[in-house]
């Protein structure tokens, strides 16, 4: 904790111990973790996740996503590019059909992050 | 789990335990949860609701979050607004200020709902 008298030089150099109000998370880690919550920031790619992290294998084609969501293959597979950029999801081509599966432990890991500065 | 030879009307009504592709968040919660991420899909919100996590008193005035993230107060007066509707955060106005609170456990609940639906 900075103390009174502390020179700005001295705060500077406890940014790791700095008080709450200095604790805002670096521009770097806040853009990445704004990337990761606004992927799933849409009720269509929440229903998209949601539908992979439910299927049997963990896995789903993209001709098995369309369908449940209401939407065209071309919209869905925009959505789950997101998902992929954002590291929510990874993606595998196999002959004609993307497969896609979540990856484990990312929603939780940026949950935690914004609880735990 | 539905069995073959379910009617339609039997598979409905256990919605709680339908096979994985039918297993979609309904409109009503998938809407609710694109909020609440939606709401921390930005760099600048992310920053403070990780700012108000770590106060030392769990609350922050919005007179102090202005600087840390380097913003007027009408813009981080509106980041809040988007915060608070989405259930993440809540506000009391004490004179000229309005502090905010984090809301205990709703990025962890929003989190579960999309990993176990």
């Amino acid at each position: 904790m900075a103390t009174p008298g502390s020179t700005t030089e001295e705060i500077t150099a406890r940014t790791c111990c700095a008080p709450a109000n200095d604790a805002a998370l670096d521009d770097s880690r806040s853009q990445h973790l704004a990337q990761v919550f606004k992927a799933l920031g849409d009720p269509a790619r929440v229903k998209l996740f949601s539908l992979i992290v439910a299927s049997a294998d963990g896995e789903m084609c993209v001709c098995d996503l369309t369908e449940p969501v209401g939407l065209s293959q071309s919209t869905v597979s925009h959505h789950m590019k997101l998902l992929v950029e954002a590291g929510l999801v990874t993606r595998e081509q196999r002959g004609r059909w993307a497969y896609y599966r979540t990856v484990d432990g990312a929603v939780e890991k940026a949950a935690r992050s914004v609880l735990t500065v």
